[in-house]
């Protein structure tokens, strides 16, 4: 048992670490005001910052195998946490942001050389992004077997019919391609009824209807969450990934990477929010000295670091399982970090809003858009309880009388 | 002992809860539609409510004395709650919405005649609207011996430096003046320091700046919440309220009956919640059956409805102690619920929001509004904290060994 | 609506306070001291506040109608508290200590008159202790369908067989009659397979095994806690309480009056454990100053004050409920007195353990003994769980889509 | 950064969970019987286990070095875990129970040749036991400037005087020897004014005066938690470990290993209760179904899980961190485990006592003595807010301006 990171991951947390410094922070204040008049495209700065990253090598770390950087999921998940120290910002500066990342490894793993050549490879360069079309706003779609868009093969097309909403990205004109699931075979097993295809954005009878918003925020600067149509979409057989069947296999196959992903995010943005918090009680006096001497306070402090420190284990150790006996081995602890660490981001970033006042829910801090994102993602995937009630059934079985 | 409510306010919460099934509810939606249009202004469909409502005798029911409607608190509480179930329509339609009536208050207790009819009238009316600049950008206003805002006397005029944030309803371009919190005598022992002045919008020297916002939402409609600059603001001397040094005393009996109305507002709020999540997941079906099946969710039920019956009871038994005893008497009261009610509310409206899924953080259901309005009420009038130390004291001297 | 108690009761609470102040709180070490070698049986000074306590008038308090002192549940409730803060002293010294009060409530409702002669009379006049049998080993006895003992008619007697433990108070030598729960037609409705049957403690067939611990704890101070065995055991059947089937409504009448009772207590030991945590941390010095000046035990203070508080008010309404609308009408108020006031009694209790150090949880201080009472009756009538998803069923019918 | 234990560690896991199943099981419930029979002694089958424990080399695991098994801090832990599987026999079995643990650990590192011949090698052989005499009753001993006991020098003896209390194991005729920590120089820099002492028992002047109980338990099977009166105590000057002034210093050298081994046998505890619980919700039935289907239940399951595994990275992360950067750049962990694991393991028996029902607070489940375990940590060794106060400043000098 070693708590040390390898020399790889040093090194590139080394490079993550200056390229933050001397180029993201700087940049925030900028990319806020453009946010404010660049609509549904993203702030013109992160064009610069993207530039930057790509000769920096630090490009595609998240993506394993000879299409990324080759990182394991432990090497990249402390960088992930890096990017949660600017969430809006970084992430889409090292072309590692979701959910293209997602896309991007469904295409790298399921992808046949023709779908690869066409859509990965200008996600991979960033020149395009992608959206995950999934949740459905009649149902409830934490249950896979609920969705009801359909995929119906007719002839050498597939025709799609469905609604989705909180399409994350979708909005951005940059957006070309969506992963759209759906299905395809009501009356397969439950978990074989599912398929995945790519829908070009321009495909007659796709209608992007709005946007969402979570908590007031449309999340314009990075293509926000859109609800989309699909009437009647036809698009040729061979945008299908993978197999008929397939798509709740592959669905699976992303969320294990996502998790680290999100969740590494998150605990960075716990950092972020922590700091800030340890900065203004500093510098803010109320009742004869700074509220840093407060008792109440310093608790907040204390119980955000010991949550902070005990998730980031939880997750770091998640994605070491999944690198030495996978994602299928590590099911309790991927279900684990979905169930803890939003939820300790919430609370942590909580805390920091309520040390900061009215500023605190402002957007002259990021502490309130950071809040929001712990929020929503505790909803992503099937809210906790779903992952809490799966866990404890494999905890369950695992205490059954016949095992002694 | 008697928990049931008098005859004139089981008359007046009928017609209330009339007024809201015929017109209210149905507004809503106008409401919501209007306001993405409306920029600061208020939807104009609540020109046809705030009508409606004054013909039907539900006008300044919230003001006690002969310029209201004469309701002691413990009557006018259970209206506020029911005006909680649509919080952003039905304050505003019955000319019941903070700020405007704590400033009706303050006019029709400590106003000049003059003063009264210059701008009490007008607000009584509804013709005009205003704000109360107290809260600064710069210091931790829960303490108001920080206050930097200077009031300085200068012949017959007083001239005013300072800058206010959060100032709700100012970027409404109906809100005609402010009530200026600020520093006559800095010199003077810690509350006799800081005087109340009218300021009407569009003296020299006063500068909206922005409008503030909370979680991404600008409250648009009902008027914002802006940062001002007040720069070499002259006005003449006659509009100080009251005389030097009685700022903090105002500011004090403003806060007991608007506490009871904050607080009351909430218990509405998260009763509108608790409703919507009933239904919700009666409704909604997810692993073979209803939501409504799931222990967990039957958790949060009972629990929010366990909530709100304890916090309601407090906020009535607190108006009837304000009623009998007097704003000193129910001074612990008052502080336990401004600790006790705004936390429950968030509570149970995060529950809520939980049950629904992506919808609850979106625009389709009031939840995230809701959500917001309770967090931010958190942070107002003084964070969470400096109630329950200050109620904590008093606490402690009542146990003192010279107590017995 | 009116928060004040009446003039009885108002006397009644004087009169309660000056006993305890007297003669309750000095004989505290004494019984203490006592209870360390009166075995099974009360400390002997126990009898001395008894007489005390029936020259004043203050006895069989909690009895409504003829048989008592005529209270209505509102004006009991008040003085049930005051006994809360001695609870191992004063409910006994009143003759108003569980699981007496409870027998003595269904003797005098559906007692015959030879049953109110043989054993209501030496109850009510405290010669004798008795107890209620229904919680079984075996069996999730929150789920009355679950009870195993069988009570079976043979000729002129019943025939009772089964076992029972966590019998309150039946180790006390003086414990001479048992309640006993059983069913007599496994076969009938849900709820009319259970009667209940008076037992004689000396009737062959009856084994008192063993005290049953909470915590350690043995409350040989008031009878223990006493497995039972029954054997063959056979009364006559005039002993039955009632009709045959009639055992679950008999048991549901005695929870109204129970609940305000046990609630009241625990909302009286939190009091008790509040004062003793107020003058605790007045007293003890670190870290340069008393502990009382810590932000962190303010917070404990003010929202054990808060909690306390709400909790009350939400047992006196339950308790005026039942006086006016009646048990049914009040169901719901039962059931959240019952998931509220344990837990919040607990965490009262909890927060003062931790103000004391190492003393809060040995024998020097009351504290213990209060947290383990309020622990348990978490457990007891029905674990909290049980009472929450009642409640939230009945909430959900309450805005079912018919009800619009 | 590698999650799997070294191969000495699985094997010694291995050799620890055979002797678990074969001999301390099985012994469980004869131990239980004898301690209601065997006073302040321990039960005799500790004896046969002890025996075998050394036959079967699991004996003085806990002590690095020479003088014991030679295992790092990374190494003990796990195993200290599996000792919390059994928490009132493996610990005593192994000769790994505290404080007899910290004692030998600090007459190994500190002790003189003579004092290790005199009582540590009668310790490490098993022969007597000891106590650690250092918390006092009246004072808030968590502040060490607090303590009031003197060692005075009188020529070439010692000279103390003070009150101790929960001293635990000193109840047991086998404790023949206390380390006590007093003051002997009182005008010193505040952390130099204490030392510690060696007291053998038998001395004129030492009066065991009772044995402290926590929540109703006597711990008489591990030898109880005394008060000890010193009244001119007198020993010779050669007694004195390391020097004058020491005491504090040596007090924190066994803090980091106890700490450890406090956290680890408590996240065995946790586990214990963890599988309790799964066992018992999937064999009891209410309401139509085992009580493993209800939703709440499988929260608590879900939680619990999630929480020790946080929990228990944590504290390994501690233990590597003493192993390779030593105590003092492991203190912000050793303080955060000692915040966290308390209180988890708390909570997870607290929810397997509520899924048990009344079993679950009585002497037929290990589970009240769990969460007494649990309970009383969280005041030893200082109470939690001491910690968190500690580590946020610590965290708020991290982020200090002048760090940038």
């Amino acid at each position: 048992m070693d708590f040390e990171f390898d020399g790889r991951t040093e090194e590139l947390r080394a490079q993550l670490l200056d390229f933050m410094t001397e180029w993201v922070y700087p940049a925030e204040p900028v990319f806020a005001d453009q946010a404010r008049e660049s609509g549904w495209s993203h702030p013109p700065i992160l064009d610069d910052l993207r530039a930057e990253a790509r000769r920096r090598g630090l490009w595609n770390l998240f993506l394993p195998g000879v299409y990324g950087a080759g990182l394991t999921n432990l090497q990249y998940a402390p960088l992930a946490e890096i990017t949660g120290h600017s969430p809006s910002v970084a992430p889409a500066a090292l072309n590692c942001a979701a959910p293209d990342t997602g896309n991007m490894e469904v295409l790298a793993e399921f992808g046949t050389e023709e779908q690869r050549k066409e859509w990965l490879e200008p996600l991979l360069d960033g020149r395009i992004r992608s959206a995950f079309a999934m949740t459905e706003p009649e149902v409830a779609s934490s249950d896979a077997s609920n969705i009801a868009t359909r995929i119906e093969r007719d002839g050498d097309d597939y025709v799609i019919n469905g609604r989705k909403w909180f399409i994350t990205g979708a909005m951005s004109p940059l957006c070309q391609i969506f992963i759209v699931m759906g299905k395809t075979d009501p009356d397969a097993p439950q978990h074989r009824q599912q398929s995945q295809i790519l829908v070009p954005r321009d495909t007659p009878g796709v209608t992007v209807r709005r946007g969402m918003e979570t908590f007031g925020f449309d999340d314009a600067d990075h293509g926000g969450h859109a609800e989309i149509d699909f009437v009647d979409v036809r698009v040729p057989a061979k945008n299908l990934i993978s197999t008929e069947g397939s798509g709740f296999a592959i669905a699976q196959a992303r969320l294990g990477p996502g998790r680290i992903h999100h969740c590494m995010r998150l605990i960075g943005m716990a950092e972020r929010a922590l700091e800030l918090m340890c900065r203004r009680v500093s510098n803010r006096q109320a009742f004869g000295g700074p509220l840093a001497d407060q008792g109440v306070i310093q608790d907040w402090i204390a119980e955000s670091r010991v949550r902070i420190e005990q998730a980031r284990l939880l997750a770091l150790k998640t994605a070491w399982l999944m690198d030495t006996v996978g994602n299928k081995g590590a099911r309790t602890e991927i279900q684990a970090i979905k169930i803890v660490v939003p939820e300790m981001a919430q609370w942590v970033v909580d805390r920091a809003i309520q040390a900061h006042g009215a500023a605190g829910v402002s957007q002259d801090t990021p502490l309130a858009r950071l809040w929001v994102a712990a929020r929503t993602i505790r909803l992503a995937d099937g809210p906790d309880e779903v992952h809490r009630r799966s866990l404890a059934r494999r905890e369950l079985r695992r205490h059954q009388p016949t095992d002694g």
